[in-house]
């Protein structure tokens, strides 16, 4: 990426300069390291020192951001996605090198696009299709019959199980597994005569991942026992998330770290579920609900709704509890003081 | 797996047919996608519509499900393992193709039986020992010295490192970790004039993973500081989970996604530890015991006991704590009421 | 490793024997299988049977350690640590053998020290650097222009992305992520017109792990947005744990299995964080802070604090709360019970 002006950008993603236009631009950096040729970006009030102190040439604000001291401004009604699209200019995404590497392992019955790059230490199953442009990095399994789109990214080291469907621009990252078993066994008391154990019931399903979708690393999406499980259209999922078999994640929906949804649990559009949420299985997430860091959903949430805690209810409501539970023990005692006081009122009331 | 009849089936999972016993079934599905020719499941409730608008040729129930208007059904006293068991005839476990890949890089010193199969860019290491029909998925990392038994299979890119031990049908999800290094540190104040630090106790156990065990996708189980941290016969280990050094987990226990065991703690036979469920180290966990999902256990639990909550007690009373916990911001303000009308009462007591 | 007597083992670690100094010790093994060669531990008071019934020839305990039946003793102020040094010098680090695998894929302008070893089916990028006497395990993938230092253990399956930078003594567990992207996007409602979208925020940023610091398995570390994400020296990290793009993990840190440290949050030096932990993003932790297992951190936290729960707070208030919330269902009823009485008192109070 060659430089562009502060006028340049802010004509690209629709803001405006308060300062000099002119200046030309190179590259983003942090508030701290960025140099008078550099873009930074403020939004979060603790970091407004540093904002104060960066020598950024200019920095991506909101519109109603006070000046900054002589320093140049790009002031935008989104500056979080102005920023995002500035620096997306200075750091495009890899293209592909088409070509097979000699040391990968692609089956013969394999469609590979003339355009993919597949790396070293790749294995590509039977009946695998890898689409154009899409990138296999070194280590990535692909099995038998499945289909990865066009444009995909895959990290090092991603499994993709067999017969599992990737639609296009799918961004795998590091480690992450696509259409491991489910979780799923039959208590079977006699076990031919030897005994309890635990009967696997087949997981014969598949998971598909649809256009846009991004998956963290180590996380894991587990195939359904019959069917499908789903990742919607433009859903990103963080690291080490567990998705277990049959569960539907919406559209637009965001999954941070370490969360889990068990099974055939569905979730509608642009639902967020915040780092370590644990949701129940066979239940049903409605659009747009807010699932607060550490949550834990036993039973449905109506569309649009904000929950949190552990069970999970009302946002407001448990940080209202939250704080009373923090005064707990004091509460006791009080109670237990009560209880003696209106004994006393109580004896020398009788007759 | 060519077709069935349905009374074939019937009689194979010691069920009863109600209607049509001469149906050929070719296959299960679930209950929205299976055709005439197919079996589908239904017990939960929840999935009646389902059940009511299933094309299914036949649905396994239990006992005592009324008649499903004019559809086969396929009654058993335990239709889950009835229908695990029919799926598994349509669907069978994938057999051992024997060989070794040329991509896969075997140790002269390692026994590879000749009916197993060795994928590509597979390594084992020296002096592993691979048992009969046992298949390594690429990817697969064997460590020196490690003994993995019959009828295993090791899905993509796992791990299994030196001396670690495998059982007889041991099933490992892609990226499972078996024998790191267990999280063991003495803190030295010292550090031999260079100032504090974390000094590794050296992990120099192993893992024991007996017969009949399945560990989930990228799930990870420690090696023992000295001697063994095991995995009884015919448990099964969800994704995500995190086993500590020294840990024993009994036999026929279940452990579900993101769950994590501390050090040097013993589980009993068939405990059933829940999603995101932490247990302390160093504690005993008796037969049988249930720990409900998230929950935290800091104690020995006794057999049979079913607990909650964090940290753990017994499952009802934290039930009804939970309850409480939902209105403990009114509890409070009533409590406060209560205090200024206690009082009020003592002043008018007053001679 | 040749035999060594009690008395110069004691001599090593500054401990003193009480009992046979002459003793030829060969190794160390825990209390329940070691033999009379064998040196073995005991410090936690769970294991008191089995320190009296060990057949060790001698054990590693406290100062104030009363006699044990005519076992020899070797008593240390420290004697955990005392017991990881005795158990290091007969269990060696592995020593690399230096050389390249013919099965793996270095890059010919990566720089491999001639002292490195790198096993098969490994992947080295352009332009990486690998240390002397660091070992790469099969399996692992070094992205380009990533740079490694000296002594270094990388297991089976870590993969490094690109331009990361580990020190020296460096030790990743096996399927270990050092720098998968961060998870940060910017939601566009207009999406170029095709509807809502996540924009994804590049993540152009790396990882720097100090010197010293060893990462579990299948723990993930991201890259920062822009700048670093920090592993400070001689911190260790468990397995399965989510380390945010632009964390800083401060010098000594001990984090646990499972937890979780969102985006831009500073750790000082020597915190401690147990399992399962959530930190929020944004804040900071200060010196030496101690986080109770399965807490939810939300808000900063001075040096030397030690907190517990969630939201998380002083360490011995929520103890005693969780007390109170162990009651909080019979609490309620008293209160119910104190309502009614109240009543009454104001009833007959009246005139």
């Amino acid at each position: 990426m060659t430089a562009q002006t502060l006028a340049e950008l802010a004509a690209l993603v629709g803001g405006e300069v308060s300062g000099d236009g002119s200046l030309l631009v190179t590259g983003v950096a942090p508030l701290e390291e960025a140099g008078p040729g550099q873009v930074s970006f403020f939004a979060n009030k603790k970091y407004r020192a540093a904002f104060e102190a960066s020598k950024a040439g200019a920095v991506v604000v909101a519109r109603d951001q006070a000046a900054g001291g002589g320093r140049s401004l790009l002031r935008s009604s989104n500056p979080y996605l102005a920023f995002a699209r500035i620096s997306t200019l200075f750091n495009p995404a890899a293209v592909a090198v088409p070509g097979i590497s000699a040391r990968a392992e692609v089956d013969p019955t394999a469609r590979v696009d003339a355009s993919a790059q597949v790396g070293p230490l790749v294995s590509v199953g039977p009946g695998a299709v890898i689409g154009p442009r899409t990138v296999l990095h070194p280590g990535v399994q692909v099995g038998a019959g499945a289909r990865i789109g066009a444009d995909c990214l895959l990290y090092q080291n991603v499994v993709v199980r067999e017969r599992c469907v990737l639609g296009d621009r799918v961004a795998l990252q590091p480690g992450c597994v696509i259409g491991s078993d489910g979780f799923g066994y039959a208590l079977d008391m006699e076990g031919e005569g030897q005994g309890p154990r635990h009967f696997k019931i087949p997981q014969a399903g598949i998971v598909v991942v649809e256009d846009d979708v991004e998956v963290g690393a180590n996380t894991c999406v587990d195939r359904a026992t019959l069917g499908v499980t789903r990742i919607g259209r433009g859903a990103k999922i963080d690291n080490l998330v567990q998705i277990a078999h049959n569960v539907e994640v919406g559209p637009l929906c965001i999954v941070a770290g370490q969360a889990g949804v068990a099974g055939s649990t569905r979730m509608g559009m642009g639902v967020a579920v915040w780092g370590q949420v644990a949701i129940n299985g066979h239940i049903e997430i409605g659009d747009r609900v807010n699932i607060a860091a550490q949550s834990g959903v036993a039973h449905d949430v109506p569309a649009g709704q904000r929950v949190a805690g552990l069970p999970a209810i009302d946002e407001r409501r448990w940080a209202r509890n939250a704080v009373a539970f923090g005064r707990l023990h004091e509460l006791r005692r009080d109670l237990r003081d009560l209880m003696r006081r209106v004994a006393k009122l109580e004896e020398e009331e009788k007759p």
